[in-house]
């Protein structure tokens, strides 16, 4: 079996969800440690990791490298890799960068939903595009090993950062507009220009993003992911769940809310739909996989290219992605 | 030639520094990144060591283990390790000490001159021992590999913590108080409670920490030592300059001070001598290490014993001492 990558949660982390990833067979998990989190915040939530670590040694470790995905599966454990959905945990401070890779932060999106000081969201009317700031951070970013995500950012600032970076850049959780018109979905350009480019596409599983929402057919969503490998090449896509399991409402409400805004904002949601949406049928933790692996022959796949997009195309963007780069 | 280890310096850090540390042989150097700054400040002199490490890369870089006291030897280099003299920058929040491991903390002092939220220090009128955060910094850093250094405290808590700790701890700069009776010197009782539970000591070039300041003879020093070694067992010591090199009188100050005082405290010094005191003449900087490993053999140490005082000691003690528990 190949690996079995997810490259993006959000749990209410507890010893069952350890458990079902274990039951799942998962090697990796890239997990959000910071939404609006400012650097000694997410510090906290690094510490919270850390007991958890230290809790289930057996079950959970801290991901550094690619090769700890491989390790994780010889020691039957899965490897977690930190990721930030904001910029906010290296508040004005370029330097923080080099901090938080040390302390293992692979992933961090240059915006949430809104401007930010590095880019534009999504959700944002202009987009004006990598600020002075955000070039320095895609450089520094670039230098270090800290892979830049725009699964968030708006089109013209995840154009920018593409063609910024020197390096491969993901797109971590989201789905192709051409499958589902929502805001937080790419564009055919913007996924042209990403996997062109070496950067990764991982497909979510959150409903907002799925045609039908969370009445979407399992067989919908791997007809799209076919489509997106004759678009794009399968070696560039994965998947990113984007599975909040067991959080409460509230914390819907902090993604959107954070501390910026003295109105409510429901995001994708609505004031009558407010909360986290109903996951669809075949996506509820992390042993549903495994329905998703059993699909996707169906769609004309062969095994290397299943491996592929649960999680070997990952392992192979995590080993070139993570350390210094190449002079 | 064995390792040339320096176990304590705070310069006015700068390449002239960084190339005496080359022509001079060191191999690592243990340098005081905190005084009392607090989680956020002490970041910011990482990330002021993160832009020397990468503006001098044939020069210096971060030390973690003690194989990278090798790794600079091999590669003409000297290894920077970081630590505290205060656990300012660990707040009140145990789970920081896990956080500065991983950012390459290796050494905390309990306290600096005065209480500390996990010790008092040795110029405070009544030690009442390792406080309840403070046994649980022992144990926290006995887990992780983060050397519990008493270079600054009080007595009692010294003892205690040698007798709390399960791992050796060190006491990285001071002198024996019967070579010269300093409050920032040691107690016979103290050392041997050190030496015989496999801590080190490291010798303090300080001038204040020497018999007749300034005007401290080499032999004296060296004669110090051969006594020392008779007492304690020659593989138990080290060296730690406490090389202040290039700072302004303002720093003491601020070693002194902080933020804690109205009045003005002196310190070691007085109202007429507040500022850094001047340095022994076989002392000056990291090229001044040959002069004190030529000086010894004529004090009985053979080529092993020389080699074990001027850095092969503490390479064995970080090699042992880093890493987490063995359980």
């Amino acid at each position: 079996m190949g690996y079995r990558v997810d490259c993006l949660q959000y749990a209410n982390w507890s010893e069952k969800i350890f458990r079902q990833m274990r039951d799942g067979n998962v090697d990796a998990v890239h997990v959000t440690i910071a939404y609006h989190e400012n650097f000694r915040e997410t510090i906290l939530n690094v510490e919270a990791w850390n007991r958890w670590f230290q809790a289930f040694p057996d079950l959970i470790f801290q991901g550094f490298t690619g090769d700890d995905i491989r390790r994780a599966r010889e020691t039957g454990r899965t490897a977690i890799f930190f990721g930030f959905q904001n910029p906010s945990p290296i508040e004005d401070d370029i330097d923080l960068i080099e901090v938080w890779h040390r302390l293992g932060a692979r992933f961090m999106q240059l915006t949430y939903n809104n401007q930010s000081l590095l880019a534009t969201g999504c959700y944002e009317d202009d987009d004006a595009g990598l600020t002075r700031m955000g070039k320095q951070a895609v450089a520094e970013m670039n230098r270090v090993g800290m892979v830049i995500d725009m699964s968030h950012s708006a089109d013209r600032s995840t154009l920018e950062a593409i063609d910024y970076s020197t390096r491969p850049i993901a797109i971590t959780h989201a789905n192709p507009k051409w499958w589902h018109d929502a805001l937080r979905n790419k564009t055919n350009e913007v996924l042209c220009e990403l996997t062109t480019s070496g950067g990764m596409l991982g497909f979510s599983m959150y409903p907002h993003h799925l045609n039908n929402g969370s009445k979407c057919k399992l067989d919908d969503f791997c007809q799209m992911i076919a489509k997106a490998a004759d678009k794009y090449g399968v070696r560039a896509l994965g998947l990113g769940s984007d599975l909040c399991q067991d959080q409460p409402d509230s914390i819907v409400t902090w993604m959107r809310n954070g501390r910026w805004t003295k109105d409510v904002d429901f995001g994708e949601g609505s004031a009558s739909n407010a909360g986290f949406p109903e996951q669809p049928n075949w996506f509820h933790d992390n042993r549903s996989f495994a329905r998703i692996e059993a699909a996707l022959p169906d769609f004309g796949f062969n095994k290397e290219e299943v491996a592929g997009i649960m999680g070997d195309n990952w392992l192979r963007f995590y080993d070139r992605s993570f350390g210094p780069a190449k002079k």
